[in-house]
């Protein structure tokens, strides 16, 4: 059944509120050609019963980047929350940083809304994710295996990190509905051991279950070798195909959160019904990335950036675990 | 038959690049629900096609002003250009007097495509115009008659010129594609006699042609009588619907100079084919109005404002005549 | 400007709890191809807010009446309310007598959003109509005269009265948003004297101003004669063309209430905008009304019905003035 | 109510099988874009359940004539029968001439579905054109009076006759959905006389009546004098306006043999709702037309057409009556 | 090639006509929002065409039950037939059971046109499917086994039988087009043994192709274990994210029986391209199914439900065979 | 990032011009209900810039044979150049092979935007491609081997080479945008040996990688055998289903020539994406095929065709390298 347009403008006036958008503030809608028509006038609906100061921005790019146009950006930095239809994450030119160090608050939202609505996030969810990141902030070590041969240690702390409860409530905060998850990147270096991807983990954004084992090896920070069958050669020809040295980093890694989020899911759906961020989110899951950290502040900017939740890992910080065999371990991060 | 994209595209391009716009300039699309979709797609992609650095704005507004926002408003006087698909000067809030003092370019449109396309602009246009303002900025006295029994004198050079020609070439200027017409307003209270509108004179934003005559009497500035059949009617009840004695008042004066328009095209159309601009601009007309001064900087502000172009009415300056019985005399300004 | 989403659906929550529409009742809404989506959309946002039990009928006619159908009649006949998108009055075979005489109550809307949002009902327009109604249900003769001419005299009360203010309150009430008016059908054969229709008087459905005076000359209870010139002619010709002696009946008279309503918007929109019912509404009008009266009961049943409200009449009932050369004269049905 | 897809077919079909399209055939459906919709697709159906070799063809013009793409008509004059969404005659460049002498036959429509379906052609309308053909076709002058003034005197015979009833059924023939009436173009300079419009007469394309008597003198073929109030400006200033001397011609007169048509329809719709044909067909009106004969293979080429029907006009063929004051008067003429 | 509305037009006409639809008979069509398009206007253009009393009912749920709206539910129970575009087996509060038991007819379509037309019932397949029918109900055990290793015993009797062949066209009958298959629910407990999925079997509605082998272990009515590779897990995972015990219930079995459906054809479709029911029928599968058996009558109501067409299964009714490896064996049901 | 319009114009300006269309020529738009309406705009676009002579011819099939029209076909052939939206080729009835004999340029697209625009042709690929055809046309055998086991060898020279680059600017050439390879068919009977498919090789149009080895025996022109797993029966199973003896012959034999072309992009999209023409062109890939030989002038017709583009082959023209393990030999040949 399709969600109905009233029960669309309530889930966005309830996501609104918890993201404290007032009649005092300015709110700016990012958005493109293409982006969801419900969803924006949804939001446009909820925003109006809220009474904010509202505009939609649609910057007409063909070949130029936003942050070459000024007048955009400074607009965008001086709101008090964006919400982005358009992805500023994939401009990769430093446009949703910029926005985020205005202390903008920005929620992104990409999914139609039948992926929305089951997923409406609450209070309860940034409170876990909160437990789970008070973990993550002390820990030097990040330690994470698996029964199929995971076996990979980083050392984390030089990079801030990457927390994800559904709506943006601070200043600065980035969101993205739904998701509920957390992540930081390893330090420089850092990382070394073995990645096993088994069939049941999910390769985003391509929207693929892997089917065979992929055996990942993982060098001073990077991926040095990719050994398997056809999923092996796959993410092996994808990676190449960018032709750059850093796509091979390692990115972000930590953990789901979201104990209504499914690993099934993405199969019951053709590849243009979602984003698979259900995926990312669903609890227990250890989300191995690979690519940029420009997010993170950091220098490696490569266009080939992949998210692969994987099912039955362990994740220890300082020996401590966050997840075992695919399960939260710690009673105020399980849902 | 209707007019292709590729035409519109073509003749966007021409008045964009009449107006200057270059790839180092920024140009916001300010528009709203409803705007025409052919008019919006052509205006971007003659745009991107320029190369400009270009953003669509659409306020979502829902009983709050533009004015309101800051940031909207902020954005909008930082750019080169602003295509208004929204219509600034029906929010009656200055915010069209902030933008243009910011010195940036509005073009204004509202027609549907096949109404532009007839009525192209070109720098002969404003040739003529700009020869006409020269004999109006000059002038003391402006005195207008006709046969018929119109007969006012009203005191210029208070208030400054209202010129337009199709495209916006000039920083700060504001101009409506398609209009090629020239007008001032009175010096406060100088406007004295007799208005005589006859069948055939048309009055706008009603798109009705009077059908029986109907005589104003102006004193100081103000109708204070109007006389008539059924037309007198309704011009004086539609005006006192707005319940303000400001409505009465004299506004701006001046006359049309684009030997293509036709005071006929409006009686082909239905009303919402149409917004009247080429009655406005219709060469040899006097253009009476009524209403509000605040575009000309004034504090008059009246939300009934009328335009009616009159024919066969004698336009003086000074005792020298810009038109005769309708027709345009100085050669410099006829077409 | 046009009319946003979010206002439209508030204005819906507001007429439909005014209405008295609760979480326990159901609501059909009838409707049609081509019936305005916006207002379908919101009416029905409106109703899943307040919780109703709610669906959407659509018969497929194609040749068929409605009344034929006995499962869609019984269940339009069961609900509680029914929002007619569709025009049941329009079907002339009684299903709409049938429904409110089943005590359902219908709120029927054809005018576009803009046309509803600058008139919405509010319970003082109630409580002017009631007023009214008080007096019109206990008179036994109703004059009404104008300086042009008209001098028409009729007893009444063999037919019940037609009330409307725009919102449906009352079981087996009919309403229209938005409408301000009352009316009742003369006794069988009662109908005397001279109605003269003056420039300004308008047509309805025709849309039309009277331009030139039309007299009407009325014998028991029936036009005997139509004179006068192009407007005498065109008025008379379109009678003719149904073809049916019942044409020429006098159907319900009554006046205004509507302070808000304006007998000069018409003229400012193209035909399709609008179905006039703001000019039925302008407090003071006369409305003279041709054709059937099966709405209240009667068995005149003839597809040609004209609505004409008529400016500058006076109405007395039983020698008491309602209206006074169009101005409401009793301070209780004053706006 | 709008006319439902399943009557639309069906009306479709009836048209289709009097113009005697089977499946044997071709047909060639020339569009454009914006042509209606809702017509294309019952064309289409009605023609794949006849079997037809059918194709649609949309010529893309941008500036350049249609009669440049010989390949297009080539293919246009090969066919049995050109379904015209188009508007062959307004191209004004010979092909509709072309693509009927090549014995092609031609059904246009323009009226939307709503305009159609009550003027459903059938055969008895061609029988009644054909006998008032054979007395046009056989006269030798043709002389039109009424009260108002109007005295015109013609020659016939020199040019071929226009017939119209609304279906296709003979090779090289032109007809348009619906009309039902017949015309011819009075000899070389023949026309002489007095046209006297009245209130009520009608202005086509303009799609007007007029409210104020207008005399037209006519001398040698072409109309001399325009005398009158604003109606006779109005229509001197709109041909005028094309700055040609042929536009100032006489063209085709005849008369309409309609019955169920009527002259009052028009005055019910906004101008984009119709084109008038009604008008022109309904029986007994006088239509005096102005501007082009190529049509009937002349060399009068200007893009100023007029048709004007008329009411209450008599008009007479070598002295016997085929209307008088506006009715027709041979009994197989009359419906 | 997409489907033409002609050619969908006949189809359903010859599908409505199977189904005895008369003029004499009422059809509801139930919808919903973001129903197929071409369908519903095809249905209602067959519905016009046959002549009978047909309406469209689409219910506003937003978290109310169909059920609750007793004025709805009374009116689909008193239609003959009912069109249902909405999938009333989805909503899982008995409103389909209650519809059926009032003896109305129901036709269910989901499929696109493109998957309809070409599997177009007639009524060979009724007899097919009937002739089956015959055997099944004088069954008293179902034994099914394949060399890959299922070995599943069931009593039948109990519940009674579904039957479908694309049309309905008996009271109180049930139908989807396109289907043709039978199925039955084992008596309570009775089903024991081992099902084997092999790759190349279908799990629906998630329209995958298992691709490894998956061993579920029956117990009693209940699948007790499910073991093997990536499919199993997902599987397993998948019932159990419902958190309900009677999810793991055997539900109805039976074969398929439409020697025109492929297995094949699901894996050259995006999913949301199709529903999936030509898997369901292809000629010989064993369709297994796990979750509610409230169509039967029964009182299991478990939100999970899963249809899982079988190949190269061997199917017996007491000893006789029904299919052998996949292929169908008696006569009267093979096509 | 969908693409935007003015990109789209300028691409396929771009790609016309390469086609060396001018404003001397006539171009054919064939089209059909549901071609891409962005690139429909944008080709009429670009060639109403050129100045072209241009129409959009839709047949309206419904069961018959474009190929009976010969009207149509007739046009079609006149023409300089047509742009295939329809697919010509897949009407199996010689339409297409009969246009390009008239010596027409045939450019065929059916990718969306986004898959046509990082593909953009250039004159660099023909010159490859005719680089790779000098060989082609040369050699009397070939031979394909792997390391998976494939061992082909075939007789070549009997019929034409197929050779494709994106653009068409050659008299009667065939082509379509994005594709850059080449092949021929073999002698008739001449092919035998061994085809072995591997996880990662791709079967179009199903849209599916192989995810099994499939080993396909190949006897005289025919395949005799499928052997392997789940995808073996699923191709087997496949081809059976058109139960046509033809279906198994091999078709024509190439190899893909652009380095910018990736085999895995098809992973990225849904099925309704795609059409899979990527997969076709990716430099180094060895492209075998099955069923018809038609539009080589053959009289092999069968419905059944796929194109299974096949890596890490070797592809020898009497004993020379093209393709070593994958990877293009010829130096250019190579990107």
């Amino acid at each position: 059944m399709p969600v109905s347009q009233s029960e669309l403008v309530r889930a966005w006036r309830h996501v609104l509120d918890l993201s404290r958008v007032n009649a005092q503030e300015t709110v700016a809608i990012l958005t493109r050609q293409g982006a969801d028509a419900r969803n924006l006038a949804a939001a446009q609906h909820a925003l109006a019963d809220i009474g904010a100061k509202v505009f939609l921005m649609e910057p007409v790019l063909d070949g130029r980047s936003l942050r070459e146009n000024a007048v955009a950006m400074h607009a965008l930095k001086s709101v008090d929350m964006v919400l982005d239809f358009l992805g500023l994450h994939h401009l990769r030119t430093y446009e949703q940083a910029d926005i985020m160090q205005a202390g903008v608050r920005i929620l992104y939202t990409v999914e139609p809304p039948e992926g929305m609505l089951p997923l409406i996030p609450c209070a309860e969810d940034k409170r876990r994710v909160k437990a789970a990141a008070q973990c993550l902030k002390a820990a030097k070590a990040m330690h994470v295996e698996s029964d199929a041969g995971t076996n990979l240690d980083v050392r984390v702390g030089e990079y801030p990190l990457l927390t994800q409860w559904g709506y943006s409530d601070e200043p600065g905060h980035w969101d993205h509905w739904p998701s509920t998850f957390l992540a930081t990147w390893p330090n420089e270096g850092s990382a070394n051991g073995t990645v096993m991807l088994m069939p049941g983990d999910i390769v985003l954004p391509l929207k693929n279950y892997v089917t065979s084992p992929v055996k990942l090896t993982i060098r001073e920070g990077y991926i040095v070798d990719v050994e398997g069958g056809f999923d092996a050669e796959y993410l092996s020809d994808h990676i190449a195909s960018y032709g750059d040295p850093e796509a091979y980093a390692v990115s972000h890694l930590g953990w789901g959160l979201d104990p209504r989020s499914r690993w099934t899911t993405l199969g019951t759906m053709a590849k243009h019904q979602t984003n698979g961020n259900e995926a990312r989110a669903f609890a227990g899951n250890f989300m191995f990335s690979t690519g940029p950290n420009t997010d993170a502040g950091g220098k490696r900017d490569t266009r080939c950036h992949l998210d692969i939740p994987m099912r039955k890992c362990s994740v220890f910080l300082d020996g401590v675990p966050m997840t075992l065999k695919g399960k939260v371990i710690p009673a105020d991060q399980a849902g």
